[in-house]
């Protein structure tokens, strides 16, 4: 998945994607532009490659290039402005010489929507980094959509509030772009989404206009909740300029627990008994299967079972609680994992409870520690998919075979399929490890993958969005109507095609 | 706010707001309409007071008039649809006809949006009532929208699950009908918003095409989430005729204890308090003002506390707690009311602790009491408003001055301001008992309190939504760009303005 791949999917042809998109109707930036962008701004706020007084290649160099340099823009500008009505007016001026932009937040997105497909203007909201409220009541911010999201972590620390979405990127992502792209990551079990956690957002829509819904309510009924649009579109609505979000009381205690399964068909029986006895103190279910558990201690992730704990399992699940009780929630996970231990036909081989923080943390390498691994073993095409949870195996399992039937699980090709994955939201990272990225493995994959994910009805994107890596695919979860719909409505918002040109639609 | 209110908001000038309406590009249901209904409905899905074969006027009449009998439409025709195909057929028809359309769920609503301005065509959804499916590994719901929310949480229960949504209406209201009017309800605190809950809707256009979002994954990131757009817009944009949400595991145990406290002050630093010891179990924190305590007493809605216990106490605050584990939980209830009874400073005088099922519903009945014994007072003018948690008192406060101010707080005019509410949503229940409805109350009411709500920028709707009631209202809530932009997306599904006409927008 992170390869540059073809549009005709025939392994022979490997045009890159990015330059099939072209945008006739597009302006670049020029000198009159920037003279305008220069009234409006300071000139730390500009970094341009124009001349008369050109920066370096290398200052645009993070903008242009994605999180896993795998594709590559070719602005030559780069605004950052300071406050909504910069942005605006920026936009407004972009709207009327029909000038392309790309919204860019911390540049972490895993699909190619943070960088420009051609030279659009880059607009960066690092220098929009402010919290504007908190109210400590209920627990209601109200952000700066630049905002690092750990930066937002750690003012909520102090208040004893938790931001209600953590993921591996925190240090360097910005809430607008997690907004942007509805992004998920550990805590979704727990809080929800932020469909449901977004309370209102700020918004310099296409044309420059400012949609103030910045409302710090938790109930408002009064009309189409607009904001909703822009949980999740990538930048290709509008730019996102504040958001106001309702953040959760810390855990007072957290703990977390390993199982061995000496089958997969345990594994739902078994999440349905530990929502039961855990209920509202869950806040992970892990699944990881056998295999890639092995490549994550053949590599060195940590070691949490003995060999012999774990002879004969088939997966292991990581099960982790939060709650506000740290004796009440032991004792319930103590006597969860008693009740498993003494059923007549246990659904698991045996279980390790982190007893110190050491313990606790050992655990959650391996979980962590999984995507590194695969990285260390070799190639690996990630799908970052919902299926069925009852279909979890069987998708790792019949890739598996189709890969085995076209010859490539073998030395010289494929190594393992494995795959491992947030049980609790439906979320199956399925991962392809090759020798090397090869055109013959990616035609085997694609679109038997996404076919697949298809006849079960389930999402070619669980968390990473679509931006320009899987506009092509787009159809294999949303039906014609629905694009349809889509298009529609991002003509009525941005009828020049300005914002985010080749993202998202097909 | 029971009152069919004029539309220039002077007193004399009571011309009753529907009629204001009236929709010159809209035609009337005729018996040519009729020919083409009968080709693809059975007889008993049709009633229609039209010729050659009239019923009676009154089995038209439960679907032409509202829950409040305020808003009486003048329907001729009530279409019952069995599937989405249907549904689909007809609303096409009417497209094509220029016939305006009401879809009706359970008709609780209380804003006059599922009763018709005119004799526009009812389509109800009772019809449509079958669950289509259930995953009790993950929680997921697909039901028609016809469904009755209480028929929903009997079939979920023998489940272990609860349905994210309750509300007093529950015996009649649909599932459909509370998406489309984001319902909010008893367990918001607990289990967020629908717009976090629901996971897929199927709709059914104005012009007939079917949107099927039905999609039953927690987690799929591929494009535009439309389906948002439905949720909350009243039957304007489109039928919803199918729902796909995420069920709750259900508690094992349910506490409550209601709490007197000497200064309104006090409620805020409780809530906190309150939230930090009970964390996730905390269901509802609700806030009952002293005047409105008495009125429940005075009626008779149960008498929780003592009069010397209830002694010097300002207001009440009712705490409810759902756990996983009865023993946990009232070891948390107890050991917060003894921090609160040993604090240097309490922040209550007073809490009582149900102890057995009978105690417990004791308390809920003074809650849940309150809507009745103001309504035996006199007659209520019911605000459902959003303003921040720190205003609750102040609200009241101020508009019982304001009426004071106007000679109005004395007998024969206003008797009580009282307010009651759901602190943990912001949600409050503002209540102006007058001794009749009169134009003087009323003038001295509107705008007053929805200027009182724009200033602490808050919603003149929390959960009930705009309807026909409150179009005129909208502006205190939304801003000019945001009433402009729902207006495009209207136009955008709506072109013709056949979809529930005169409610929701301005
Ligand atoms: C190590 C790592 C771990 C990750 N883990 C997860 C995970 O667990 N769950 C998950 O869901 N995702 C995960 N991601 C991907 C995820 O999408 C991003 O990390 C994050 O949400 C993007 O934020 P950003 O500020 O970096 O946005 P960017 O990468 O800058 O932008 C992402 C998209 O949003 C748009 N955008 C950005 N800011 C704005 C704005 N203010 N207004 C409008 N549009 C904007 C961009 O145009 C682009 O289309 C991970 C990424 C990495 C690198
Ligand atoms: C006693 C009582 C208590 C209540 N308590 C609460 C509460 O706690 N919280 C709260 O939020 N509300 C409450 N309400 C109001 C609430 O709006 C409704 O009870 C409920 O959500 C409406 O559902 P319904 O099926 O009756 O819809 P209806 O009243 O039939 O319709 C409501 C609106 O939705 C539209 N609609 C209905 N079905 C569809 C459909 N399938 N597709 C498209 N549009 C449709 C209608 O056109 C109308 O505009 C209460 C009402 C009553 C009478």
């Amino acid at each position: 998945m992170f390869l540059v791949r073809s549009v005709s999917r025939t392994p022979v042809l490997r045009a890159p994607r990015r330059w099939a998109h072209s945008f006739p109707q597009l302006n670049s930036v020029t000198e009159h532009d920037l003279d305008y962008f220069r009234k409006i701004l300071p000139p730390s706020a500009i970094i341009t490659t124009l001349p008369p007084n050109p920066s370096p290649e290398s200052e645009l160099e993070p903008f242009n290039n994605d999180w896993m340099n795998k594709y590559h823009g070719k602005s030559t500008t780069v605004l950052k402005p300071r406050t909504t009505k910069e942005v605006s007016d920026i936009v407004k001026w972009c709207n009327d010489r029909h000038i392309g932009i790309v919204p860019q937040g911390g540049n972490t997105g895993l699909v190619g929507g943070s960088v420009p497909v051609k030279d659009e203007l880059i607009i960066s909201l690092a220098n929009m980094s402010k919290v504007r409220s908190f109210d400590d009541v209920s627990g209601i911010l109200v952000a700066d959509a630049g905002c690092i999201l750990q930066s937002l972590s750690d003012y909520l620390a102090p208040h004893n509030y938790v931001f209600p979405l953590d993921l591996g990127a925190k240090g360097s992502c910005q809430i607008g772009g997690n907004v942007s792209t509805n992004a998920g990551g550990l805590r979704l079990l727990r809080y929800g989404s932020l469909h449901g956690t977004v309370l209102g957002l700020e918004v310099v829509l296409p044309d420059g206009t400012v949609l103030d819904q910045l409302t710090s309510l938790r109930k408002d009924n009064t009309g189409y909740d607009l904001k909703q649009l822009f949980i999740g579109s990538e930048g290709t609505l509008g730019i996102v300029t504040g958001v106001s979000i309702l953040t959760a009381p810390a855990p007072q205690a957290t703990n977390n627990v390993m199982l061995a399964l000496p089958k997969f068909e345990n594994v739902l029986p078994l999440f349905k008994e530990v929502k039961r006895q855990l209920s509202e103190i869950l806040s992970a279910f892990e699944f990881i299967d056998r295999r890639v558990y092995d490549l994550a201690i053949k590599h060195g992730q940590g070691r949490a079972l003995d060999a012999e704990e774990t002879e004969g399992a088939e997966c292991f699940v990581l099960v982790e609680t939060s709650g506000g009780n740290r004796e009440h929630d032991e004792q319930k996970l103590n006597s969860l994992l008693e009740s498993l231990m003494e059923a007549d036909e246990p659904l698991i081989n045996t279980g390790v409870l982190a007893t110190s923080p050491a313990q606790f943390a050992s655990l959650w390498a391996i979980r962590e520690g999984l995507t590194e691994a695969v990285s260390k073993e070799g190639k690996p095409y990630k799908y970052d998919i919902s299926v069925p949870l009852q279909k979890f195996q069987e998708v790792v399992d019949i890739t598996r075979e189709h890969l085995r039937s076209e010859g490539l699980m073998r030395e010289g090709a494929v190594r393992h399929v494995v795959g491992y994955g947030h049980v609790g939201d439906g979320n199956l990272h399925l991962n392809v490890v090759a020798d090397a990225y090869t055109p013959e493995v990616e035609a085997a994959l694609e679109p038997f993958v996404y076919e697949l994910v298809a006849k079960y009805n389930g999402s070619i994107s669980a968390e990473h969005g679509i931006g320009v890596m899987k506009t092509h695919a787009l159809h294999y979860s949303k039906n014609a109507v629905s694009i349809d719909w889509m298009k529609k409505i991002k003509q009525l918002f941005d009828p020049n095609g300005i914002i985010n040109p080749g993202k998202v639609l097909p």
